[in-house]
This record gives C-alpha cells, structure tokens and sequence, in this order.
C-alpha cells in the first residue's frame, strides 16, 4: 500500500510510534475513583505548561469548551465570541443545549475580538430586560489558520476585567500559535480564566483535549464531565500519549509552519493558485483557485497521486501541514497542483 | 392631581373608558375548556386580521415571541434575527432556555436583514459539524421605530423559501408598520409564517398579545402555551378591549405618527436637539442632545412640568406618543425642552 | 337563556359582579416600569395574608409553579414531589423544559410526603455520580381534594431544614385548605420559603396567581418572570379583582365545602353511587359509579338538565362546588342524578 | 509491589495483555471522517452480536444512555424508569439537562418493570395538561446484580408495543445477563429499540461503551454525539480492545459468576454475615455486616491485606468478581473478612 499524504487537516495525525508503546504500557487505573496515575501526572503537567491550578482530560476539543461554558455559566447568560469561533460555526449548536447560554457573535477579523465590539455588547446591570453577559470565548489559533498576538489578547482581557466577565480560551492549537508567536504557551494562557487545548490535531495523540484553570472551577467541572457523559474509566491508556503530545510533539510545531510556508511558496508559483498570504500563521494554507479544472477532476486528480485533501468551497481551499507531512511530502503536493492546473 | 403626558413608550397606555366598559359586561368562560367565547372571537378577528388560519391569546409579547421560537425549533436549532431586535436585546436570554435555540444576530439596518447576509449564515446541510438553522425572525416595525418596507420583507421572505426557513415576524408594532406603509397589516404578514402582535402599546389594550400562524402551528403552540404558563381561565375579561385594539384603535394610529413627526419638527428648532429624521416612520422621535444641561436637572424639570420620559442614554433621547398624546401635549413637551435648553 | 350549573371544576367560576365593577374602575400603570398601584397593593396583600416577605402577581398557577423551581434551583437539580401533585401531573412537562431540573415523583397518599419517603430520595454530598437535591414540593389542598394537617406540614418541612433543601407549597388552593384546617392560612405557608397561590379557582378572579416569598427570591423571581415572558402591562385590571378574591371570597369558602359535603349526602343516598368520604375535606366530591348508564347517557341527561361535568373516568367521578354553586343547585345535581340513576 | 485484589466494582478492570497489544497496533483514522478501520469494525460487530443495524462508539455508559434519551426524545418528553436504575440514580441529574426530558421513576423490585405499574403512568393522549411519555428505558442486569429474564423483558417491551412507546435498555452488563439467563444477549436486546453497552466494566476494555438501534436511530445519534463532544479521532485504539472485549471477553464471565457464588458461600460461613440470597445473579456479591467490627477498622484490616472494597452504606456491602478475581483471591478475601470479623 502506497502511503497517502493527508493534508485534510492536522485531526487526521496517527499517532507516533512512541504513543503506541506508551498505550502498550501505561500504567492504569479507574479514573473515576481518581485512580489513573497516568492521568493524575498528565493534568498536572497540562496545568503546570499553562500556568493554571488544575486540568481535566476530556475526550474531546468540542466536549472541552461546551464543559467550560456549562461551568462559568448559568442557563440564559450571554457569551460574546468570534463570529467564525469553532463555539459558534462548528460545535452543532451545543451551547443551548448543554449549558443552555446564549452566544452573542461578534465580527473577529484575524481572530481578534476588538475591545469596542465587545464592550458595545456587554449588557449593563439593573435592567430587568437583559440577560447576564457571562463569559467572553476567545479563540487562539483562530480557525483561520491565524494568530492573535498577545498584545491583542491583553487587551481582550482588560475590557473582561473591566466588566466582571471571565475568559475563556479555546486554545484547540494553542501550541501553534505559541510557536508562531516564539512565546511559552503560559504567556497566551495568561489572558484566560480556562483554556481548552487539544492533545490530538497537531501533538498527534489519538484522543482527548484538557481544559485548564483555576481549582475551584476544575472541581465543579469534573463533575459537570460526569454528568456530560465524559467521565472515563482506564483513560491513562490516553493519557500516556498525552504527556508525549505535550512534552514533545509540542516543541516541534514550528517544523510545521516552516512546511506551511514552503508549500505556499511553491504553490504560489503556479498560475490559477493565489495564496493567501495574511493566513500564513501556523500549519495550514489557504488559497483561492482561480483555475478553470473542476472540483472532481481536481479530486480524482490529487488521490490518483496518493494525496487526500478537503475540496475547495466556492474556490477556496486549505491544506494542513504535520508531523507526517515533511520537505518530500510538500515537493509531491506542490509538484501534483503543478501537473493538474497546467492541464 | 395633574394628568401627567406619559411620552416613555406607549406600553404605559391607559385602556380606553370603552375597554374599560368591554371588561366590565364581557362574557367570559374557561379558556383552558376552550369555553370563553370572547377569547374565542378574539382569536378568529387577529387571524383574519392577518390573513392567516388561526391564533392564540398570549399574556405578553415576549411570551408570543418565546412561544414562536419554540414551536418552530428543535432545542439547538439556530434561528437568525436582527441584531438590534427585541428577541436578542430584550427578552432577557430566554431563546436558550425555553426553546433551547441558538440565536444567531445579524446586521440589521433600519430593521432589514439582507438577503446576502441572511445567505452567509444559513448552514449547509450534511455536515456533521453545523446545526440546523430553522427560522428567520423579522422585526417590523423595528426596535428603533422604522418599518422596513414591503418589498424588503417579501426578498427576506425568498431567501428562507429557497433554504427551507420557518419565517417569524415579531409585528409587536404591526399596525403601526402597517399603517406607515398605508397597506393592510396582512400585507406584511403575507411574508412571514407566523406573527406575534401586541394589543398592548399603541392599541391601548391592559395586557395581551397575539401569536397568528397555520392551524397546525397554533394547534402546537396552544399545547405549548399550557406549558409555559400562559393557559389562563376567563380570559374573555382582556379579550373583550383586545377586540377594540384590533378593531378600532388599530385605525387611528396615522394620528400618533402625525404626532410624533408634529413633535420632531418643534423640537428640530430647539438649539442642542438633534432629530433622528431617518427614524420618524411610526410614534417615535429620536433625538441627540448636545445641549450641556444635566440629565438629572432635564429629568426635573420635565417631571415639575408633568411630563414624564425616560432619560437621554449616551445623549439618545427617545419619546414616544400615543393616544393620551395629543396635539396640546405635543405642545406642552415642545415647550417644556425649549424651556428646559434655554436655561 | 338558563343558566348552567357548572361543576367541573372551580376554575369555571365567573368573576363577581364586584369584580367585573373593579376591573373596570382600578387604577393602573405600567407594571413592568412598577407603576402599577393596584398590583403593588395585591403583591403587599398576598405577602401580608401568607406572612411572608413579598410577593408577585402571576398569569397562572402553571407559571407561579414553574417559576418557583426555576428560581429556587440551577439546571439539573433535583426537586422532590408527591408522585399525583399538580406539577408532577399537570404541568405539560414544564420542570425539564424550563428550570431544566429533575422532578422525583414520591408517594404521597393523601397528600403526605412522609419524612421517611422524603429522607430516602435526598441525595447525600460529595458523590461525583449524584444531581444535587434542591427543592422539597409540597401541595395543600392535594390535587386529590385532600388537605394536608399543620403536623404533616411541619414534619416534611423538618426534614427539608435537616438536609438543606428549600420548600415550596403549592398552595393553588391554599384558602381552602385553610379554611379545612379552620387556621389561617400564614400558618401553613410557614412551613414553606415560597408559595404560589391562585386567585382564579374558589376565589373567582378571572386570570391570574401569587408567588410569595422572601424578599431576594422574589426579586429573583421578578426578573425570571419577564424571561418567561410574565412581565404584563396595565396588570392592575386583573390585581382589582385578585384584591377582591383574597380580601372576600376566601372569607366564604367553608360555605363551597360545607355545599359539597350536602351534595356528598345527598348523592350517597342514591343507588349506584359510592361516595369517597375519605375525601371530602374541600369543595370537592369524589365518587365511583357503579351504576350501568353509560357514560354518553349520563352526560347527555346532565346536560338536558342544564348541568356541565366532566365525564367519569374508569368509573370514578368529581364534582366540585363554588360560589355559583349553592344549595337550589345541589338539590338540582342531587335529583338529576337519582332521576339518570334510577332509569 | 502486592498485586492488590481490587472488589470495588468491575469499573477498575485493567485491560489484558492482548488488549494493550491489540492497542498499539491498531490500524486507525479520523473517525469524525470516518475513515477509523477499526471503529468501523467494532461498530459493525457490536451490532451483528446485539441483532441490530448499526452501532456507535461513545466514550462512556452514561454517555450512551444520555444519548438514547436525547436521540429517542424531544424536549419536555417523559421517560420512565425503574427508581433504583443507572438512568434515574447515577447519571447526575444529566436527563433533564441535555436531552431536557422527564424522568418518571417507578418501582422496579428486582430490575422488573412490572406492566401495570407502567401502564398507570403512561399518559393518555389528547389533553393538554400532560406531557408525552416517549419512552421506557430497562436496565438488564440492574444496579442491584439482579438479572431480569426474558419474559418479564418480553412483557414490559409488550406495553411499550401498545402504548407507541420506544424502549431502550441500559445493558451496561448485558452480558453478564446473557451469561446468567443462558442465552445470547440478541435474545434480551430484541425486546429494545436500542441498547447501550459497556465495554468496560467486566469486559476489561480501558475505556468505551457502545449504542446500538436502527440505522436512522445511530444516524441521529451520530451527530448529537457530536453536540455532546463525543466525536473521536483515532477512537482505534479503544475500537481495537473493544472487539477483544465482544468477542473474548464477554465469552468468560460466567467465570465470574461462579467466583461471587463461592466467593458468597465462603462469606456466608463467617458468623455477622448475612449474604443476600437474591442478588446473586451476576459477578456481585451483596451483603449485610451484622458484626461489630467499625467500618474505619474493617477499611483498614483488608486494606492491610491488600484488598481494596468500597466500605459498607447502612451495613450493606458489595464485592464485585471480575478477570483478576480468581478462585485464589477469592480464598483471600474471605480469609480476610473471618479474620477480621473474628477478633
């Protein structure tokens, strides 16, 4: 079997040898009794890599935040977020179901929620009309593949010390963004009451995401976890290859983006490709095809040439760089758009 | 003691002496029998009123609104509104705790939802990912006193039927819509599936609204009503002036407009008022004060001159007239600013 | 046309001519800006006649009953009630839909929560598998038309203080329950933090409930009720006549009961008829039919005879008396059965 | 280090040497694209031995029920449930959360949902008062280790039948169940629309549950798996011991029954042990503590002895059998308990 390049996204990451063995021998125990040694060591290092109290495994980035805001908030308050946020575009509509809160999307072009849309949305005290505004959801990296600088989260942050509100911050790939940053992810952290951050995607464990914080607001979420159906028995058996994802697999994030950037050079190089050159952040590639091949013979083309990759919508395509996508693997995509578009 | 001119919205009407005389002689029986034959001939007038199969007494417009939602939608369907409008500014975060819906706010100016805006955030089918978006809300008259235009509800309307959206229009203020645009209220109802008006505010009824839509849908809501609370017993006693609101104090609302643009033009030549003249459509005046006096000491002085208004927010003042606003009131509040800013 | 005798119930009764006189005269405002003077008279005089802090004017029993567990508890609490009460049986669901909490069904035979009962169902602290239990529901007069003793009262209310839960009384039908137990009504709602109470039912208003309680839940409650879309306008038409139901009417209401205990006698007398004289203690009469009519004919002949129940189901039967029901109308009941009976 | 002898539940099985091989081995994918091997397998396979269509991994038990009752159900829908089940007593209040249901506990002695007592609480249709009983959840073997045979199965699912009533049944241990009443676990699911199972537990597998129903239901329950973040990415290496679990495991537990029936004969010899008889069915072992040995010191003497128990509630104890209880540990417990209990 010819191996495939996966460039769908940075969730389709196998898991590295090392993980495997890690499975194989973790020690174990029944996590709901606080038994799982393995887990105990991996949320304590999540918290400690972020600077915050406490942590949680959950099975999932989605499971992670919609657990956030069920513990920051009560039913009926109001969550401000980025209007292309995954919370909003991308978690099923979860928010009204699970915490029962209401999201107030906001315009965040680069990611970034501006301290004036967010204070116009901010609903003043005393009036018998409005909801609470809770809780502000900040998302870094953006889905779009972009970078919120740390000046920028500071400010975020200001505007909810202002108004009583807390933070929280889905930080799915907060790794990468540290790395594009070139800070420690502690110093994005610093600008949230919880993060989310995923231990699969980018790091390549097979399952599970950490929600961090302080420990008052870990305690009320692991039972909320339980409640949520998250609660897991031998889960060091996932942890294992969590403490890898963080201790090692996030110091090599920066290979990715370099990846990113080689692709889009090469690719830029090819008549029908513009790329865009304001998402080049972290691991993925944005570009418009302007060419005129189809979306199924583009398709039929890539997987001929062992490479799997999303279709473009409306022209718009993205391609996602990690560990299984080095130099070789970046020369075979460029060189399969170049045999497809000059057709 | 004064009769003061109550200008702060027009929810605070008195009911007419003719209101006062139906409640007193109204015939009444159990609704919740289905025996009071003045809720039911309320019920049948608000539906041929708006062209539509059926309706339902609701105790306010927030419940009819809330009821709507909750009839058309799954707990975590998102339904698009305006983003001024009163379902996400004013109804205190209920979208997500009784219907359990994820509202979705949208730009809005003068109370139109674009048809390419609307488009952006419809979700496409099949993705694992998206929730189902379900309804589109509309406002006329909007939130901010205009009244969008029949050609705009009718390219709203298009872009739901192509994407297969329940349509609910939040007519708090149809009337007032209506009678702006010199049609009959049913040619603004034509473009929307169900309808929620107030026999309250400018119709001068003491309590109640009306949720109108297909018998299948009323049908639902009333089952629906029953489990918010909004099945009463005699409630004939505030249908009978509900049947005035719809059938008589719906015709003179061209006087209250006339009034307020009356009141608009005096106060437009008082130095340090600016008339919103974009926003004069119904019973509305929005103006800017530039002038340096004080809130408190403007408060005041309209109090000491009988009047009372609710203070300027950010300098954005907003009066509103009625049917206990006439033309020497208008006169009377016209005098008191002049008064009042020449200090 | 003759006038029907109604028994199906005493939500049937029509307000008084006192009434219909108050609705038409009352002074009123704009109750939510809290203008309204006749509705802060009412809410001063519900809390004053229960002894309690504050109180809160209501659409319906529904909505004072959903609105008590919705302030009293966060979502997923868990709230203990009699397995027939009203807001296990009655309330279309509501309890999972709006406060979102879980409803504990007990057996409560005759109405009595026992303590064992209640003991056995709370759940004890610091179990991460276990909803925390919040709320203890109780119901006097019971569903059943049966009333709960002072001592009862006060034994599921120790047990609520042993283990931290709060109280709430359904009291729909609280005067008759007082006037059963020949105390005031205060002291029943003593052993409750809230009570919701119906003006409507034996004491005639046409529309509308209290909810009283301490000073914060009722603030609480004040803005949960404009959520649940409660918040009415010019309320003080319906106040005007709830003045009269709690000043007067539930000063008569020995007289509903002492009638139902006639028809009770009467109808006992009749072959076929099975009176339960367990339950008797309001103005209800319950009895089994073992007559062979069949249910058709016997509502067609009570109908003939001007009088509306509602049909038997399996062969069990409920009359209830009120203020337009009297003794000519009890010798009338009384007679149209022995007549349908005896054929 | 002792190997300790772990009795507090099955929960703290520790996967097999074969399971943590099959783990790092296991051929996976993105299972959110589908594209997971070996989930795909396990989904297939747990389906074919439950006799249905199809099939979905889900983190967790309370995860699967929770997700049958948001799948079956719409919001304010009620559910009944014997009142000592999972559902009921151990998923923290979850149903009236996410699935926003009702649960309506009934009496289940044994685990057996007895037809009339279903029956007297389904409701009827047509009034509005009431809500809808959508479904009937069973729960085979039951929390109390008590196993319900097929015939009392085959009579609840016969009601369910009549009333239009869906049924799903908590098989948690339906293994354990088919090893008890001898037949193959198809035999007990065909009397549900959908059944939950653990993989976990005395299957030994570190993490996972299975729902299994008709494809339309798994279609559905897919994506709200998604909404309540229980959508995986290399889920393979869970997937992988899971099918160890199906198809080896669950072969063995009979094993397991017969070391609590010796571990419960040997207990029964020690004088201050009272076996319960009843509850034997399954790998438990329940009893009463009658001697007058303290719970701290009785803690503290097995755990001296390397034997980790859950400590008495009200004199009532469990030991729970499992693959690392053979018949030698089962000599050391009892060993312990007469040494202990004899001083």
């Amino acid at each position: 079997m010819t191996q495939w390049i996966d460039v769908r996204s940075d969730t389709v990451t196998q898991p590295t040898p090392a993980m495997r063995e890690a499975m194989a021998s973790a020690v174990v125990g029944d996590d709901v009794y606080g038994d799982d040694p393995t887990v105990a060591a991996l949320e304590k290092r999540a918290a400690d890599v972020l600077g915050k109290d406490a942590a949680l495994f959950v099975p999932s980035g989605t499971f992670g935040n919609q657990l956030a805001l069920f513990t920051h908030c009560d039913q009926g308050d109001e969550v401000i977020a980025g209007e292309d946020s995954h919370i909003v575009w991308h978690e099923v509509g979860a928010a009204s179901v699970i915490a029962g809160v209401n999201l107030r999307p906001i315009p965040a072009p680069r990611g970034v929620l501006a301290p004036n849309e967010i204070r116009r949305r901010i609903r003043p005290e005393g009036d018998i009309h409005l909801p609470r505004t809770r809780l502000l959801c900040l998302e870094n990296a953006y889905s779009s593949g972009q970078v919120v600088s740390v000046a920028d989260s500071a400010a975020a942050w200001e505007v909810a010390q202002e108004a009583g509100l807390k933070v929280h911050l889905d930080g799915a790939r907060i790794f990468n963004a540290a790395a594009a940053l070139d800070v420690p992810a502690r110093e994005i952290a610093r600008f949230a009451d919880s993060v989310m951050f995923c231990l699969s995607k980018g790091l390549a464990a097979p399952v599970g995401s950490m929600l961090v914080g302080e420990r008052d607001f870990i305690e009320i979420a692991r039972k909320k976890r339980k409640l949520m159906g998250g609660g897991l028995r031998q889960a060091g058996v996932l942890a294992a290859p969590g403490l890898i994802a963080i201790d090692e697999m996030s110091q090599r994030l920066a290979e990715d983006h370099a990846n990113a950037r080689l692709l889009a050079q090469h690719l830029s190089e090819i008549r029908g490709i513009e790329i865009n050159q304001d998402a080049l952040d972290i691991n993925m590639v944005w570009f418009h095809l302007s060419a005129s091949i189809s979306v199924d013979a583009l398709m039929a083309g890539l997987q001929a040439r062992g490479i799997k990759a999303n279709p473009p919508e409306q022209g718009l395509m993205r391609l996602v760089t990690h560990w299984q996508v080095g130099k070789t693997e970046v020369a075979r995509i460029a060189d399969a758009f170049e045999a497809l578009l000059a057709d």
